[in-house]
């Protein structure tokens, strides 16, 4: 397994807030020293789990460059720049770049109505407007569509494309673009985004994995990945179980939103952990009642994370 | 059937541009002209059929203060504020406010995984934040989320929704609506976006239709709808098959994007009859083939619009 | 209007059981009587509101003579086929016809995942496998395919299909199906499966209605088809409007399958009604609790079908 | 990892047909013959790759006396029961257990529209009406339902169900699925249905896969299931390398229906591989064209299998 720049383990930094709402930059800096101490390849702000649908631009602006200032080159800065239409992400590229990104990661078009032809176009464009590596980002759950092997090994081939976060829960797509991937001469880096299924995506010939659980425990995730560069499958799947045990926190809310769902355990959690102060979602979002919160420290004092 | 300060036929505004893509606000204004002296009741600029999607904030802008300054007044002017979460919707409902609007319109979140009581949360967090009228646009067909009888009519009873315009496909949760709403003492202005069945819409009770079609044919729209207000539904039904025979042109195109084949369709008719000079659309939509061109050209021709 | 032979009322005829889950045909003949003597057009028997998927083969045959003997000839008899694949169907057309339908009712293939050829031929190898009339039987929800426009008139116009019943929800589709089949000559004859909404189909040039709620009310949806004809259509809509308030018994369950909210819903009127004598359904469906079958009384109630 | 009854390899049979469209029983038992010459440890007749849905009764049993008489236990012997509800599936259930089956695997209801409480009634009426062990197999893109995590294992500790296939495309409810089941103490056996995968599903803790890919290339999965008993997993990802690349031979077809892609064209493979003499698909399904068929032989003469 070679080792482009962009490889391991890089988790999708959630977007802490105060108990009042406002951004809350002094917990960013906190989640990525965390994430920095367990020894994390790379980080991702503004993806979904960083919440950037909710956020305004200056909101953005300000998780970028704190990210920037706190990373401090130590690792690289990857940069969501999720819009509807190639004329608004490119905007968004403008504000990352002087913001301090050393990558974007963009998806499909979403609201609009795209042909397969017109999602191949957007990267296109997006990739002509700026001299930073494009992730593409496959989330059919979120854009509701699905980016094709055919097109993503094609854009790799050209150099439009310098890799893809794959969060589509289709995995036979996924080992068909890594086999794909691995006949054009691997121009791709390839991730999973998918937290439980990371030692499979490694087996098969991912370079790394986006783990939005990696917020709470990034040190396993680098351990397990480092257990797969050695080829030592078997802890590899061991470690993953450990993951997967914790990735219930997800699971434990019932009949709301995704968000809440999700990225609302991942700041319940680091909230126990002492990482952040506040699991506060981002309007509309509405925080995760008691019982469920129990469920979840439950969990996560499970975890063996809550060493003092 | 009253009529409230919003009713009738309501078109949703192209956005004209160049052949070299950029914003044509003389056609713009052309266009809106054109809807005037069509007799309609009210624009509706900033619509998916405005592209509002591949739209930048200050190309948005600019198509706000052309329509006010163009319409000065004669009809309402309806702005479309769609954005994935609140906070980025309110940043816009700002934009739309100086700019001149005088009721605004808005969607689910999209983007995100909402819950029905984060939608609802965001209509409320919305309206909190403007003076200004606020309509709900269901299209679950962009957004992935269908909006509920219950919960719209219970925000129009308080006061949060104005109105609801409904381009959901789903005539059966719109004629509950229309009947939830009556029996609620008709809190919301009804809206069908379909331009096909407005005929039986207004026969259930609809307050007007906001029919992309009617870039095209405003007046027959209007004939159409005062048919209906006289309750001459042999004439409103005679007019609307006329309609869906102009309606063919959205159905010509194959294999492109929702954008190409629809709203590329009413560039290229508009063009026709000279109302504007280009059927430009916004990056990524490729322009439509010669060949389907050529076929709208002669339902256009068809239609007895190009009286010379 | 013209009057083909199948057209105006035809309720698609539940299937009643008795209290321990016997098929009751006492039962049937009782609710066959209700609506004969409500006036109705036709009867559709072994449709989804008649359990066909619930039903053996032999329950099927039996469902099919006793409706039958019972109609005696009164109104033509149509009878559902839906089967997977066309082999499959046609073992079905041979029990309708060995059993006495004069017309069958087909679907798309469904658990399947056929192209729109394998669609169309599904529909040819049935017509030429009887002489019976074939509707086709429009119903994505189930199915998971919409049948096109053009492929419905063409089969129409080379004689492989009479008709149509639509349940598609798409009444964008539906009126540019009336408007098509018009075009080439009427072919086909088309019934709507929605029963809200019926008042618009006929004013669109639908032939009939195909509704659930009729198995309730068959009086009222034959005083609404009368008016359309007579073009009386604010009598129309004033009938389908009280349909509607009775509509509303299939959404007062919650959490349950759509078979129980509805056809749950239509069995628990019968039998206030005093037309069956239970409302068990096929199992594995449940019966609807008893907050909820008092709701759907009150609504029953309220309708003035209760005149003793 | 404890080797159960059912556990391994065992594909999913196809169904051959000679050119006339007949049932080819000679044909089937020489596709048996093939896989038990490959190793495999059991077989599954009758599901979707074996084109169930396009069989009727009388060709079901057929394909079960004959599949039986040919294997005459060597392994055991899995069989289809798909239908509608329970009272359809119990009558398969009849039928399997009189022509032989050793195990029984049934669906989610379908056509119709289940709440999750019907979906596990279902089950459990299935499994009190056999003494068979019973498997349910998950795929949603057929029966629009997904089986939930929580369900399953109830089903097994509770000894309704005897394992799972999976097919469900979701390899994180997958993974959660193999640790809940350990959890409770491992009663669900649990196979993959996803030919491309299988080195991670085995990783994770899966105890078999059934490929329909199997059919062509039964040896190599076997290989693979060896290697990963043995903990050998980077010999098991090269091999399912191996098979992914023969795996492409459904990738070919372009426009058709998912049988015709896919079961259509393991047919056309095991036609060059001399184990069957047509590549007839059941009816409507069409036959794959030419350059199709040049592009799938291209793709096995490449495997290595064609050894003579």
């Amino acid at each position: 397994m070679s080792e482009p720049r962009f490889h391991g383990v890089i988790p999708p930094v959630v977007t802490p807030r105060t108990a009042d709402g406002a951004l809350d930059l002094p917990g960013l800096g906190s989640v990525i020293e965390h994430l920095l101490a367990g020894g994390v390849h790379g980080l991702f702000v503004l993806g979904s789990s960083g919440e950037v649908a909710f956020l305004t631009d200056a909101e953005r602006v300000s998780v970028i460059e704190e990210s920037a200032r706190v990373t401090a080159g130590r690792v690289p800065l990857i940069v969501g720049v999720n819009e509807m239409t190639p004329a608004r992400v490119i905007e968004q590229v403008r504000l990352a770049e002087q913001a301090g990104a050393d990558a974007i990661v963009a998806t499909a078009p979403f609201y609009t109505l795209p042909s397969t032809a017109e999602i191949e176009t957007h990267f296109r464009l997006i990739a002509g407007a700026t001299a930073l590596p494009l992730f593409a980002y496959d989330v059919p759950v979120r854009v509701h569509n699905k980016l094709t092997v055919d097109m993503l090994v094609r854009l790799g081939a050209e150099g439009i494309l310098a890799g893809v976060k794959d969060s589509s829960g289709d995995d036979v797509a996924f080992r068909r673009l890594v086999n794909a991937n691995r006949a054009a001469g691997e121009p791709l880096v390839l991730f999973t985004g998918h937290e439980v299924v990371a030692d499979g995506a490694l087996l098969w010939g991912a370079h790394g994995v986006v783990p939005g659980l990696g917020n709470i425990d990034p040190r396993r995730y680098v351990e397990m990945y480092e257990a797969a560069v050695d080829g030592d499958w078997a802890r590899a799947r061991s470690l993953q179980d450990e993951l997967c045990a914790l990735f219930e926190i997800v699971f434990q809310a019932q009949g709301v939103s995704g968000e809440a769902a999700g990225i609302g355990a991942f700041k319940v959690a680091l909230a126990r952990l002492g990482v952040i102060s506040s699991a506060r979602m981002s309007q509309p979002v509405a925080e995760l009642d008691e019982s469920t919160v129990e469920r979840i420290h439950a969990i996560v004092d499970r975890s063996g994370l809550l060493v003092t």
